[in-house]
Formats: C-alpha cells, sequence, structure tokens
C-alpha cells in the first residue's frame, strides 16, 4: 500500500464540492449542536458538528461513499478492499452495499468489538490479520490480488479526504464565522479534508488538530517539517492510533494547522462531559477535540470555535476500564 | 401532602394548551428522533420524542415550569418547595431561577449523586431526609410552615400535568397519526398530561404506560380499579419509584391506558441499544417505554409509534452496577 500521493493528487475545494453533491442521496446532513453549560465551562461559544449522527456513527461514511460512487462500472463490479480500526472499515462496508458490490475488510486484532459487528452486520467480508501496519498491508494486498478488488485507503485516498471535507462544508455553510475550527486527527483524513474546506470558505479561520499526546505523531511531523512514522500509538483513542499520511501531511503543513496535544485524562473528562451535558454518546476520538478546547483557555476564550464529533461507536462493554483513564 | 386532589382539579386540554404558551419562552422544543436500524429491529416505525434533551435533562421541567410561572407575584414571592428522586428537582430549581424566586428541595437518601449535584447547581436549597413518602411529607410541611413557600407536587399538582401533556402536544402537532404512544409511568405526571393531550388531538391513537415490573402499582391501580399504594418499589428505574397519583389513576382510568410492565434486564438492553443505535444517553426510566414495545412485537407489528424518551441524567459512576442488572 502506498499512501506517497504526490501533490498532483491532492484534492482540492471542487473535489468537496463534488463529493457533497455525490454522497448527498445517501448521507445525512447531521445536527450543529450547542450546549449552554459547556459554553460556560469553556469560556467560549462551541459548535459541535454531530458526526456521532452520520450513517454508521462516524464522519466515515462520508469519505467511503465518495470513493465507492466516484467508481466507474466496471471497477465497482470487483469491489473493494480496504484495512481498518473500526469506523472506516463499518463505513466502506455500509457504502459499498448502497451500491450493491462486494466489500473486504481487514481488521487487526485488538479492534473494538462493537465495531467488528458493525461491519460483518453491513455486509462486508472480515479478514482477521496481526495488529502491525505491515500485516495489514501484506493482507490486504493478497485480497486484491485474488479479486481485483480496488483498495480504499481510510486516510490518504483522494476520494476518501474530499468526502470527509463536506462534514466541514456543511457546518460552514449556514454562514456562521468561526474563529477557530477544532478536529480530531489521526491519519488525517479528516484533518486534510476540513483544511480544504475550511481555506475555500473561511480562510481566516485557524485550524487546530486534536491529538491524543500518546499518538503525537502529526505534532511531531508538523514540528520537524516532515513526517514520522515511526512511533508505537499509546491511547484510548481508538481511532486516533493511524499514522498521519503523506498527502495528509503536505495538506496540513500546507493550510498551517496546529496540533494541540491531550492526555487521555483529559480526554475521557472531556467525554464524559459531553455525555452528561449533552446527552449524546461520543467516543474518545471525539471528545480530544472539546478536550483540546478545555486545555487551552486562553487560547479560546471568548471566540467562536467549531468542533467536530468525530464518532460514537463506544464499546459499552469496555466502559469501565475506560473511566478507569480518566 | 394531599395528593387526592378532586375530579374538578383534573387539568383539561384547554390546560395543556396554556401550559405551551406558557413555557414557550423557557423550554426547549425538543426533536422527535428516528433510527432505521431500532425501526427494523423493532418491526414497526419509532418516533421517539427527545426530552432527554430538554433543559435539565427531562420533561420535568416543562411542568415545574408552568408550575413557577402560574404563581401570582404574592405566592411565587414566598418560594416553592417539592421533594423529588431527582428529575423533578432539577426542573423545580431551574424553572425557580428563571423567575428569581427561591426553591426548597426535599431529597430522599439514596438519591442519584449526578442529580443531587444538579439539583444543587440549580441554586436550590437541598433538604435531607429519610427514603419514606412519610418522612418526605413531614419535612415538606416542615419547610412550607417555616418559609410560606408553595408546594409544587412532582406528578399530582394540576399545574405540573399540563406541562408535561406539553411534550405530547408537540409530538403530535406536526401531524403524523400514530397507531400507538408509548410513555413511562412512576407517578404518573407524564402519563396522564400525555392522556390528556393524546384524547383532544389523536383520539384513536392507543395509550400505552411501560411500567418495570419491579413497580407495578399503575398495572395493578388499573386491574383492581382502585389505587394500589402498598407496595415497595424494586426497580433500577429510579425516575419510575413514585406511587401513582389519585389525579393521575383517574385520568389513566379515563383514558384507558394500557399498563405494559417491563422487568429491568429487558430495560437496560433497550437503553443499551438506544445509546449504540441513536447515540443518545437516555436514563433506564426512559428506555423502559421502547422494552415495552420490543417486548410485545405482535402488537406494534407495522405500526406508527411515539415514544416519550423521558430523560437523560445517568450517573455515569454507578454504569457498572447498572449493567450488571442487563
Amino acid at each position: 500500500m502506498n499512501d506517497a500521493a504526490p501533490p498532483s493528487l491532492l484534492p482540492d475545494f471542487a473535489a468537496v464540492l463534488a463529493a457533497a453533491a455525490r454522497i448527498a442521496p445517501l448521507a445525512h446532513v447531521t445536527p450543529v449542536l450547542r450546549s449552554r453549560s459547556l459554553d460556560t465551562l469553556a469560556g467560549c461559544e462551541l459548535h459541535f458538528k454531530g458526526e456521532h449522527l452520520q450513517r454508521t456513527g462516524s464522519f466515515k461514511f462520508r469519505g467511503a461513499c465518495n470513493a465507492i460512487w466516484s467508481l466507474s462500472d466496471a471497477d465497482a463490479a470487483r469491489g473493494v478492499v480496504t484495512h481498518s480500526s473500526g469506523n472506516h472499515g463499518a463505513a466502506l462496508a455500509l457504502a459499498a452495499r448502497t451500491r450493491g458490490i462486494a466489500c473486504h475488510v481487514v481488521v487487526p486484532e485488538g479492534v473494538v468489538a462493537s465495531k467488528l459487528a458493525a461491519i460483518a452486520a453491513y455486509g462486508a467480508t472480515l479478514h482477521h490479520c496481526a495488529p502491525s501496519i505491515a500485516a495489514r498491508e501484506a493482507l490486504c494486498g493478497q485480497v486484491q490480488r485474488a479479486t481485483g478488488a480496488e483498495l480504499v485507503h481510510p486516510y490518504t485516498d483522494t476520494r476518501v479526504i474530499a468526502g470527509q471535507g463536506t462534514a466541514t462544508l456543511e457546518l460552514l455553510a449556514n454562514g456562521t464565522a468561526f474563529d477557530a475550527l477544532v478536529v480530531p486527527v489521526g491519519g488525517g483524513g479528516l484533518a486534510s479534508g476540513t483544511a480544504i474546506a475550511a481555506a475555500a470558505l473561511a480562510p481566516a479561520t485557524r485550524l487546530f488538530l486534536a491529538e491524543p499526546s500518546g499518538a503525537a505523531e502529526t505534532w511531531a511531523s508538523l514540528q520537524r517539517g516532515e513526517r514520522v512514522t515511526d512511533f508505537v500509538p499509546d491511547t484510548i483513542c481508538d481511532g486516533l492510533r493511524g499514522t498521519l499520511g503523506a498527502p495528509n501531511f503536505t495538506v496540513l503543513q500546507q493550510h498551517r494547522a496546529e496540533v494541540l496535544t491531550v492526555d487521555d485524562a483529559a480526554t475521557v473528562a472531556a467525554m464524559r462531559l459531553l455525555w452528561q451535558r449533552s446527552k449524546q454518546l461520543v467516543e474518545p476520538s471525539s471528545a480530544v477535540a472539546l478536550a483540546a478546547v478545555l486545555g487551552h483557555p486562553d487560547r479560546f476564550a471568548g471566540q467562536r470555535v467549531g468542533l467536530v464529533l468525530s464518532g460514537g461507536n463506544v464499546d459499552l462493554d469496555a466502559l469501565p476500564a475506560l473511566f478507569a483513564r480518566g
């Protein structure tokens, strides 16, 4: 799996607009949620884009849907394949089902049980592998050779990046002027899509990336000016353990995104706040964005801040262990 | 505390309409939520009125707000008092704050910690008592005598019943024709308000009351034709442990409401489904309504069903114990 896309393959704003039109019949326009008690607590105005309410429970459906419906009929007939720690797998499975094509998902051991069940329920064929990038890529390659399926990478795929940008397109479309946007960053699909959409629609808005301090290779990469890939993630944010992709790095560097790192304990505390105050069941990988804002009160004081609640797929059986990290 | 209101004091539909006008500047019009995966599971069309998204996290704000703003200025100046297992106390506290008047809340020992904190945070004065009806009423009486505060009973108060009916008013106002409505029943404030609103707007719609089998005195009362008050509640649904009130009984009997009893295990399973599929954090006392529908698939097959998700105030620290009951 080669994720070093040449710059010419980076999606532009036109690609985001095309994605929005392509997925409109299938994806939800998710609500923007407010909470006066969280505003008071944060000392700023928080606008939460509720992607946990997107189909399959995360923003990933946007990119997956755009990729699936961008395929030619001939390519689509051979199906698609991906590897995923969960949400992208479920999203691609459902997106493939909307077109009636085969979907193969390579899942590393240790994936959250509820996410695995969702992938299977959407009708994908599961292929289990060891929890390493090398093992994932090897098995993906095998499936591709055996079936002719097209690879849809979780975050470096141009069509996926463009699709993820549609969440921010919707957030900004009603004309609200944001001082800042804060989105989680793992592999960088959502982050780079957000950067492209925001640059076109709200160039004065600062873009912050919330990243678990136990998987802060995006922070390290942007600091160093080159992509850091040699790290072992250690975070409860299971959606943010991926390694920043090459095209994602390029986009984020171009758009001067700034990373705010967050400890898991702060993420769990923010997640509990979101549950209690907004009654929205968001997963840790979403709550990291609110935690980043709460951790930098001076930076956001009095501002209008847009945050993407990226997903809501929580493994309820693992909650006691999760809360113990808070 | 005398809750045996004479029939002439029962609110009518005009009182519900007046309540709606009175609380409009302060209460949220909550959304009606859908979930295609829950529809598939239930075999019917579910429309969830999201009162967990109401201010203070439950429908109780409607009745409390109507009661507070129905007071004369002279009565309001002396404040209000109530006893509550949680949600009504928080609701009355915030409602009193919207009018700038004092609020005293008698809370029995054993109240969910997060609910107690909410009552205090809204500025009410807490008075602790033993967990018995007699102890609550005695302390309520003491506070009334000492302060001149007006009692706002959690569910027998006419103004409270009328206020609770506004949730169903909103649910029915958009013209959706429901075959059935399903609401939780504890003391009967929501249930009787729902009955009054539904009888006026949708007389052909059946009204079902979801009741924990460990606190099924409403079921027993309607079976026997007279109010059963001699029981000890044993259920995780902390909002549904109250004893059916006299005026509530009268209304429910008049409107031929039918009770469906639900075991706690089924309620916990339904709560987990709501969390996982709709990403909405609802409390057990809300999930009992979905559990009632899932427990009677033949009864609701193919129907259009309106359910009130009554509240979302979950004590997160008690989750492991809660899940163990499922």
